[in-house]
């Protein structure tokens, strides 16, 4: 069922958790291997990597867009996050996607649902401490797709480095049947990490955003010249942020891609990472090192 | 695999979570269907109760044995949990189970492991009270072995009456595809019911504990005589106990039986429950009633 030449179909969209179960186990009984590609829509080339990557290894993909409710804060964007889902269904078509799977808030969490992954101590780190109850949702939501959809392959993004942490030890932790793959950061020309965010930016707001993978950008130099203080690079990616006047700086980190314990002595791989606000917007990006 | 007329084989005992997975695998791959049940092991007719009904009603029966420590309190009964592996083998023989599987407690929790599930909010009631994150181990342990075990069917006990509403409201919060079917209370001969942990008491403690059943079945027929009042069945179920001498009681319980929220008016099904000691063994009983 994967893309066959020019010859493009619609993906079919479903709704419920019926349909998609059903289409799954027609697929797996026909000996299919299954892709799964979570998304919350507002579909951009760095989710359409992911789909491509699952079209190129299993036989049916299935992409699934839904706005999860709770891993938003209280205070946070919910209501304004981007839903685009007819473009959104334009693009997959272009890839042969095979299904689309758009179920309801009342669908994945029907009255008096209370059941959560208590997610592992890496999620407590970085984006735990700015976003308190994040990780949970997203967890959560993961843990409830690969049930709903028993896929092979589940394709995350690095953008989103320690989301992907997290479901690959949860993943494990919990003994998922599924292998979880991450993906490369797509970046736009000027190095701006795609998001579905950048949407709120103004053109102003996008180039000062440009600091962010630049003092991401000085640390992997800082690195390679030779640089084996954490402390010092931390500082350096730091002033690069500053010097464009990005002063709302949730976390400037250099860690271990495991454990996301901030590193003292760079004595081997690391990942760097930046959450910062520029204007209204929140952004996140990283990059692995070595 | 089945049992098949009286010829009995002794069940597979496996250690690793990759050699019961791969035998569930080649089950399923031909056609198969796999009945679970979970034990700590230490059985008694009424684990083997349910070993019936899933041997009767799966084509593979898989039995687990696995002392679970994330659900014991610090002060609770870990080190003295009576672990019986060769008696309990011996009994599997007879019912025709085809596999055992009993991990270490480094296969289910490596170093490392953080993931819990955070159970339903109906896990904060009655044991939740009594035993703090007893609720978060069960569901955490059954969650990782229906992943471990992808079975059609999971067979609990309705003795413990709190944990199958729990598993019940997980596996459906969390989209789980088994099917979680809850089978009678076995009692002996003068109504105690049967547990792991009778094995604690004196002869004496033994005749005690038997108010915990009689104060059930007080309830059964107070409300089969017309009573209608939650108070006056609790007042009466607690005489029992108290006429027993049996002090230390964790909760008399009138409820109902999904969301276990104490009734006031009995109008429909409820469920008594009792949790108290008995000299140094804490019990727990319960009847669905109407």
């Amino acid at each position: 069922m994967a893309e066959t030449g020019d010859e493009k179909r619609l993906p079919r969209i479903v709704h419920t958790k019926r349909e998609i179960r059903e289409a799954v186990a027609a697929a797996r009984a026909a000996g299919k291997t299954i892709g799964l590609v979570p998304t919350m829509g507002a579909l951009h080339d760095g989710h359409l990597s992911l789909v491509q990557r699952s079209v190129a290894e299993c036989d049916v993909t299935v992409v699934t867009i839904f706005v999860n409710p709770t891993q938003f804060g209280p205070s946070e964007d919910l209501a304004k996050y981007p839903r685009t889902l007819e473009t959104d269904v334009a693009a997959l078509a272009k890839y042969g996607v095979d299904w689309v799977f758009v179920p309801s808030d009342d669908e994945m969490y029907p009255p008096g649902h209370s059941t959560f992954v208590e997610p592992p101590a890496v999620a407590d780190r970085l984006e735990g401490e700015h976003r308190p109850g994040h990780m949970r949702g997203v967890a959560t939501i993961v843990l409830k797709l690969f049930n709903v959809i028993p896929a092979d392959i589940a394709y995350f993004g690095q953008k989103d480095c320690q989301q992907s942490v997290v479901i690959r030890r949860m993943a494990e932790d919990l003994d998922l049947p599924i292998r979880v793959v991450v993906c490369p950061t797509v970046r736009d020309s000027h190095g701006l990490a795609l998001s579905s965010r950048n949407a709120y930016m103004s053109p102003g707001e996008r180039e000062q955003a440009l600091a962010i993978s630049r003092s991401l950008r000085v640390a992997a130099e800082l690195i390679a010249g030779g640089e084996r203080s954490g402390d010092v690079v931390r500082q350096r990616m730091r002033q690069v942020l500053i010097d464009a006047r990005i002063t709302q700086i949730d976390y400037v980190a250099l860690v271990d891609g495991d454990s996301l314990v901030e590193v003292g002595e760079i004595a081997g791989p690391v990942v760097a990472l930046v959450a910062a606000h520029v204007g209204k917007t929140r952004l996140i990006d990283n990059v692995p090192i070595g």
